[in-house]
């Protein structure tokens, strides 16, 4: 006798239900990006250490679940899927097809204190797009993201979309009179607003900075909704900042033609934490502000330069599995598991050579088709063919088909039997 | 400038060709599984340590991913499914239906010498029954394992089961004369057979037995091909070698009734290494002998027991998916990835309001449709065009679809355009 092992904190066991649910998330993100024509790929669940700690400082190596291998090593499981595909993008750049498109439904591991929301093991769908430096790009990847949302049954009342950018973010830094050097300092600054107290910001941001009315000046430009408002605000005559706002006015209008321009919410409270992003970023929260971001990205122009591969603009979004089953399960969204079988077949040892052969045909024909392991009297065979839709039985020369809902039966013959093949749209003559 | 950081040896990348041929993969033996009514759950893939050594002994360790993670538990990335499924039936054995037929595709991980047909990372499909003591589990288990096979388009004439029992080898054994504690060392000198010099095991074999002919009858038995030579063969009185031989009677009756007697070799070749199965046990191979196993199993009743939870009757198999895909390739059975596009939309200045709103439209309503993200002239959109089955573009007031094939053009409307939707059998009206 053993003992039992525990499964570790964090991580999670998928019974059938579960597994079913979490397939229903992947299948639903992979049938709207092949629509959106993105094409899949996938890359190492673990990887050198260096992947990581080169793109994120080694201060990521504390969240990490790394370790020395047998080769001696560093190695780390995978925490996020960009550094992967920036190598994958980078190291064949020349002989793809671009611009690319492209996604993945992939599990990450991180190393953090267990919450609603966020744990160890979790899976990751990203959507890129590498080559493409206009904002086409941009309203691509947004639509794709509100399209899986909106499929899952979810509409512009339940989220929106926080568009943001970094660019404009620096333009009006410059204009508060911050430095090019501390602009990094001060949006990892505002983007800890909401997770430390406002006393210990303003004081950091007045650290950095210098300038004792910052912190105003920066929530009047959060609480900007409109381009209009925007202009106005910055009332510079700097051709650069006018030319980057005709770019956000260009794509917002891309959006508006593809419908979807009341799913986004022009919101400077958008910073991204890392360091990476070069333009445009974007967070999906629920509109009742209740929970963690659904989905983040933005554009990161120069990650593949960065790992030594040729400069390749690039933009992306990324949605957590966690928080969007959380969400669309308080919006009762999610499928539950039904009956997994179309036909129940029942018999006897008299007509089990034939029930068997007949099992075996109507499964390679498609149809799932399920029996009884035990040897049982004919009454408890009909109690567990409840769940399925038909039921085939053997009297004498007959088989007859029983329809479960209509508890209503006629004989049938072999052949009817083999044409019940889903797809292709020939259903049995059904009693 | 960073520099290049490269995968680590026996870890795949899958770019989009690859990513399809998995995927193609995972959706064939996930839809041969649902059609036989096996339900799919996944585990961790990071586990304590000792879940794997516990069923494998310390030895195992030296083939694992293992380390100490930042709480300070021993944990290894997963080397097989089957110690984890294992707890999840054991500790929830009362509330569930049972039998319970599952299966899984997951990635599994073992720190070996990477070599043709093994990496250090590899899918695994797993397929078993559990609580189920009758033959009635290990014909269920081969048929749809060989139904996955026959699926992907093998045929009895490329590959077949090799079914042989450790039950009936105890008792060969026993006859022969050796004791019940040398019967696992013998075992495990017979599964090494191939993998080292026939001198070497000879040796072994009789410093094991003591018996200067053990080699000699292990190798007539091994020929033995049917029941009615293995009954000879034994030529026992023994009621339990009887009996034994009368349930592999029926176990190959029923796989008769079901229609793959043809698929099946009795071959007392395989034994199977781990220590943990009961009874029959099998392996698929090319007839022709080439590669390694494409899958194994066998029964296995006490293994849930050994974890501590209440003794659980169980038979499983899994298939390896690089070996697997070595040998469809070798029979080039596996698809390609063609255009991946149904639909391709072309417009310009005057026309991209309407264009972006068709675009959007169309995906959300099933089709997979692409355009160009830069601003392209009519010429070159044509040239990209070319992948799509069908092209839309606009003039004027009109909608042109144009059928790529055909290379016909006719005007149409935006319902009939709308209508395209796969699955509702609702076919544009074509040109």
């Amino acid at each position: 006798m053993g003992h039992m092992i525990e499964i570790l904190p964090g991580f999670r066991e998928f019974y059938p239900e579960a597994c079913f649910r979490r397939n229903y998330l992947f299948q639903t993100v992979r049938q709207v990006c092949q629509n959106f024509c993105f094409q899949e790929y996938d890359a190492p669940i673990l990887e050198p250490l260096e992947l990581y700690t080169e793109k994120s400082g080694p201060e990521i190596a504390t969240q990490l679940f790394n370790f020395t291998d047998r080769g001696g090593r560093a190695v780390a499981m995978r925490p996020e899927m960009t550094p992967a595909v920036a190598r994958m993008i980078g190291s064949k750049i020349n002989s793809l097809k671009r611009p690319l498109k492209w996604f993945s439904i992939g599990e990450n591991f991180r190393y953090e204190r267990p919450q609603k929301g966020r744990l160890r093991s979790f899976y990751q769908f990203n959507i890129d797009i590498f080559d493409e430096p206009s904002v086409s790009a941009e309203a691509e990847i947004l639509s794709a993201a509100i399209t899986i949302l909106t499929t899952f049954g979810l509409t512009k009342a339940d989220f929106h979309v926080r568009l943001s950018d970094r660019l404009l973010w620096g333009f009006f830094l410059e204009s508060l009179g911050v430095t090019a050097e501390a602009i990094p300092q001060v949006l990892s600054i505002v983007d800890r607003a909401g997770k430390e107290r406002v006393e210990v910001l303003q004081e950091q941001l007045l650290a950095v900075t210098a300038l004792p009315n910052a912190w105003d000046k920066i929530q009047a430009f959060q609480n900007i909704r409109t381009v209009e408002a925007l202009r106005t605000f910055l009332s510079s005559s700097n051709p650069a900042i006018q030319e980057r706002l005709e770019t956000l006015e260009v794509l917002l209008k891309r959006i508006e033609h593809m419908g979807l321009r009341d799913f986004i919410t022009l919101d400077f409270g958008i910073v991204r934490g890392l360091a990476y992003y070069t333009g445009f970023v974007f967070e999906i929260f629920e509109r009742s502000g209740q929970s963690r971001a659904i989905a983040g990205g933005g554009r990161y122009d120069q990650l593949i330069e960065k790992f030594g591969y040729p400069s390749t603009p690039a933009v992306g979004l990324a949605f957590g599995d966690v928080t969007l089953q959380n969400i669309l399960s308080d919006h009762n969204l999610l499928p539950t598991l039904t009956a997994n079988c179309d036909v129940f077949v029942i018999f006897d040892k008299n007509s089990e050579a034939q029930a068997m052969h007949d099992v075996i045909a109507l499964r390679q024909r498609g149809r799932r088709v399920d029996y009884t392991l035990k040897t049982l009297n004919l009454e408890k065979q009909f109690k567990q063919a409840a769940k399925a839709h038909w039921v085939v039985r053997y009297e004498n020369d007959h088989i007859l088909l029983r329809n479960v809902a209509e508890k209503s039966e006629a004989v049938t013959t072999r052949n009817e039997l083999f044409q019940m093949v889903p797809g292709e749209g020939v259903e049995p003559s059904l009693p």
